[in-house]
C-alpha cells in the first residue's frame, strides 16, 4: 500500500544544501507517549540522491543526540563538513546515483524540527520545559509522518549510530513492514544506569548554570553556555576510548614545553576538551540536550515486549546488519550482541559485525575502512535480493 | 639515623577521635615543585594502636582524592564511619595490637590541614587561588615533615588506594630507604589522558559555577555547592563499574511505577548520584577539589627519570604488594602492572595481585575479602622478614 503524498516532484528533487522543512500533523497530530498530541509541528529534512520510479531506493538516516540532519553538506553554523560525509556520495557506501538519502532533524531538536528553543504558538514564546517530554518512539513516528508526506511507504534501508541505533531498532519494531533492512550501529535496545548516570550529570551541569534561568534562558536573552559545555565535554570523553585520549593526547603539554603549576589548560588533552566544550554551545541549543538526552534514558525495548527483547522482532522480515566496535565502551559489544541473540531467537535475517578499533564509540563517524567495507557489503547483498533494486541501478 | 622529634609521649599517645594537628616546617620551610616555600603549616593527623619501643611498627596510610586521616573514625562532618574502618582495629587487617596507624590530611586538603580554604597569614583571609600548587611529592614531603616530628625515621610499610597508591609510589622513590613495605592500590605511576580529562570536566564544572567567585567564595560567604556537585556527580561514576552500577540500579525506577515523562530523578541511579553530589558538597572544599586533582593529573613518576619508570625503583630494598582490581576502568590493572614490570626490571622484591570483582575502582575501599585476605599475607610475610617486628608482637 501507498500513501499518497504532498510532496511536489520527488523525482526532480534537487539537492538543497540549506535543507528542507515540511509541516505536519496539520490535520492528525502526533500523539506523544507521554499522552500529549503534537501538530501541527515542523520536519526539517535533508535528501540526496533520487528517490526511483518505484520509490522503492530510499534510505532513511538516523542522526545521534548532537547530530542533525546535514550528513554531507556543510553544517549552516560551523561550516564543517557532513558528520558522514566520506559515506556518502556517488560511488559511496551509501551511493547517492543508487539511493535516495533521507535525514531529518529529531523531532525535540534544534535544527529547525520543533523542539524547546522553536516557538509555542500557544504561547507565542519559546517552548521551553513546556516543550513534552518526547521519545525515541515519538521521533520515529515523526519519521514516518515525514515519510508518508514524501509518498515513501517502504524503506529500502533505515541506518544509524548511537541514539541514530535506537531509532533504527525502533523502526524495525514499530514498522517493521515498511523497513526491508536496518544497520544499527554502535547501538542499544535500552540505555544502562552507566549511560543514563552520565546524562544526568549533563543535565545537571545546565540547570546549574544560572543562565539557565529554569529553562526560559531565550525569553531572557541569555543562554547556559558554561553548563552546556560542562556536559559536552563529560559526554565527548565517553564518546572516546582510553586508548584513543592516550595516544592522541597522552600527557602531552599544550604549546609549552613544562607544566606551569596553575589551572590553566597544561595539557593538550584540557586544551582539546574546553574547545569541544566552546565550540558546541554555538551549534546546540541547551533544551534540546536535555530532551534528547531524556529520550534515549527512556529507551526500553523489552518494555512493551513483557521484558523479552525477542518479542520486539517476532515475525520480523527485515534484513539487519548489527555493527559494534571493540573500544567502544558506552554502547559496548555487548549490548549489540544482545541485541543479535534476541535476533536470533525469532529466526531473523541478521549479519553482526564486531568492528577491531581503538577509536571508542565515535568509531561510527571516522574513517574505519572495515566498517564501511562491512555496509558497502551489507547494502549490496540487500539490494540483491531487493525485487526492485536488483534490476536496475540508479533512480 | 633516626631524627629528633618533638612529640612528648608518642608511646603512651591515647587514640584521639578528634584528631591531632601539628604545625610543621616553622625552622624550615617546604619548598614546593612550584618552587615556592610554605611554612609553617599545618598537618591534621590521625593515629591508632601504639608506637612500639624501637618506633619500627608504623604503617602510613594515605588518603585518596576525597579521603581524609578519619580512616577508622565517625567523619567529624559525616558521622559515617572512618572509609577503612573495616580493615582496623584489634585483630583485622591493619591490626592496632601490632601496629601503630598514621593517617593524616593531605597538604592542600581542607580537613584541617593547611590548604586554600585555610588563612592566609600574610593577607589574613583565605589562601584561595593564591595558595601555591602542590604535588603528589609535596604531600608526601609533608609527610616526612610529619613523621620527623613524630620520631619515626623508617616506617613498616606505606599503604594507599587510588591518590594515596600515588603517594605510596612516590614515597619508595623519594624516601626509598624509609620504606620497609610498599602497598599502592588501585593506582598509578602517571596520570593518564582520560583521567586528567575528567578532572578537567570536575573542574571546570566548579569554575563554571558562579558562587565559585573566581576562587574566593569564602570571602562571599558563598560556595560553588551545585559546581562541586556536578563534578563530584562525573567522578563518581568513575569510580563505579557498568557491571556494579547496572547490578545496583539498572534501570531501576526510584520510587515510582512508571516515568514520569520529565527531568525528575525517574531512575534510581539519578537519585543515587544526585545524593552523591549533594552530600559530598557538606563536606568537601571546592578548591581543595580544584587543587587535589591538579597534583593528581601533575602526577609522572618518568619524568624525572628519563621517561624510564624503572629507574625510579633502582636499588630499592622495599617490597612492594601491587595490587589492582578487573573491573577497575579508572586504574585499569594495566597501570599496576606497568609499574611491575618496573619493579621486575630492577630485581625489586614485589608481589602483584589482582583482584576479580566487578565493583570497580571503589573496591578498594569496600568489603572484598580477597583483598583483605592479599593484605593480611602480604604484612604478615613482610613483618617476618623485619628483624624488630619478627621478635615481638604488639608494642
Amino acid at each position: 500500500m501507498q500513501r499518497s503524498h504532498h510532496f511536489p516532484s520527488v523525482w526532480g528533487n534537487e539537492h538543497k544544501p540549506e535543507g528542507w522543512t515540511v509541516e505536519l500533523g496539520q490535520e492528525q497530530p502526533l500523539l506523544l507517549d507521554c499522552g500529549t498530541a503534537i501538530g501541527p509541528f515542523t520536519i526539517a529534512y535533508q535528501t540526496y540522491g533520487q528517490l526511483n520510479a518505484s520509490r522503492s531506493n530510499a534510505i532513511l538516516i538516523c542522526h545521534a543526540l548532537t547530530g542533525d540532519q546535514f550528513v554531507a553538506d556543510p553544517h549552516p553554523i560551523t561550516g564543517k563538513d557532513g558528520w558522514w560525509n566520506m559515506l556518502i556520495g556517488p560511488g559511496r557506501v551509501l551511493d547517492t546515483d543508487r539511493f535516495f538519502l533521507i535525514c531529518s532533524n529529531v523531532l525535540g531538536g534544534c535544527m529547525g524540527s520543533t523542539g524547546p528553543k522553536e516557538i509555542n504558538p500557544a504561547t507565542d514564546t519559546p517552548w521551553a520545559l513546556s516543550f513534552p517530554i518526547i521519545t525515541i518512539a515519538d521521533m520515529v513516528r515523526a519519521q514516518a509522518m515525514l515519510l508518508d508526506y514524501l509518498g515513501i511507504w517502504r524503506l529500502f534501508c533505515v541506518i544509524g549510530g548511537s541514539m541514530g541505533a535506537m531509532q533504527v531498532l525502533q523502526w524495525a519494531t514499530s514498522y517493521p513492514e515498511r523497513v526491508f533492512a536496518a544497520v544499527p550501529i554502535a547501538g542499544s535496545y535500552r540505555h544502562s544506569a552507566q549511560n543514563i548516570a552520565f546524562h544526568e550529570v549533563g543535565r545537571r551541569a545546565i540547570m546549574a548554570d544560572p543562565d539557565w534561568c529554569s529553562g526560559h534562558y531565550l525569553r531572557h536573552g541569555k543562554a547556559p553556555h558554561r553548563g552546556l559545555a560542562v556536559a559536552r565535554m563529560a559526554a565527548h570523553i565517553t564518546y572516546l576510548s582510553e586508548a584513543a585520549l592516550h595516544r592522541r593526547f597522552g600527557r602531552t603539554l599544550h604549546n609549552r614545553s613544562q607544566v606551569t603549576y596553575g589551572f590553566d589548560a597544561d595539557f593538550q588533552v584540557e586544551s582539546y576538551l574546553r574547545y569541544q566544550g566552546s565550540t558546541f554551545v554555538d551549534r546546540f541549543d541547551a533544551n534540546s540536550y536535555l530532551y534528547i538526552t531524556r529520550a534515549m534514558d527512556y529507551f526500553d525495548l523489552t518494555v512493551e515486549q513483557g521484558g523479552v527483547l525477542a518479542n520486539a522482532f517476532r515475525g520480523t522480515k527485515t534484513r539487519f546488519c548489527v555493527v559494534s566496535f571493540t573500544s567502544d565502551w558506552l554502547f559496548p559489544t555487548s549490548e549489540s550482541r544482545a541485541i543479535v541473540h534476541a535476533l536470533n531467537a525469532v529466526a531473523a535475517n541478521v549479519s553482526f559485525v564486531e568492528i577491531e578499533t581503538d577509536k571508542g564509540h565515535d568509531a561510527f563517524l571516522l574513517d574505519e575502512p572495515e566498517f564501511h567495507t562491512t555496509l558497502t557489503g551489507f547494502l549490496e547483498g540487500a539490494a540483491a535480493e531487493h525485487r526492485d533494486l536488483l534490476r536496475c541501478r540508479g533512480p
